[in-house]
């Protein structure tokens, strides 16, 4: 059954901070909703590219040498493979994620905040 | 350089309905944005998913058997490979859309507004 997900109806499910919720999958990617605020942490992903869009709020990424960009609302940005990355929300952003069904939430590091596949599909 | 893309400033820049813009690429998919109006076409896409998101007005999407389903701001379906659809907007709707790389417009079947890749790339 093909049905309408609705994303900010998604997210208002969600209450903690950067644990993203998968909500949709099309081909090998899926779509995830987040809250976030703070920091999450410095990572990378090796293979593979992921997009975010901010739905409510403003979210900063900061990238090596000091770059940072700035998403506002309805603005998304996809940060390449390999790339060094830090996003940051100064006040609660929601945000819709686009990755492979194999990208790690944190890439290459494990901190406390880090959820499994499983954690985001919510099982 | 990574930068920001505004999906309702790059939707302004289109004047056609039904000619999709890539926008941004993540993985093996492309994001594009498309201002649609009326009725595209009955047509499936054999080996790909198709994701149609409302950014501004209502999407109506008809599937075999009568069915329907109705996408308002803010809501997304996927819709399955092999899946026929065809996609109404009975007022000026805006759209983003993800699909692979390789997708057709309007998958098996060519019309009028069938528009190639090169041509959703600005080619």
């Amino acid at each position: 059954m093909i049905s309408p997900v609705d994303l900010l109806a998604a997210l208002d499910t969600i209450t903690e901070h950067w644990s993203p919720r998968v909500v949709g999958r099309v081909n090998d990617q899926y779509v995830k909703v987040a809250k976030v605020l703070g920091e999450l942490v410095w990572h990378k992903h090796d293979d593979e590219d992921e997009l975010f869009l901010v739905l409510r709020g403003r979210l900063r990424i900061q990238f090596g040498g000091g770059r940072e960009i700035v998403l506002q609302e309805g603005q998304f940005c996809v940060v390449p493979r390999g790339t060094m990355h830090n996003p940051i929300a100064d006040e609660e952003c929601s945000i819709a994620l686009i990755e492979t069904v194999t990208t790690q939430h944190t890439g290459d590091v494990k901190i406390s905040r880090t959820r499994s596949i499983a954690e985001q599909l919510g099982r």
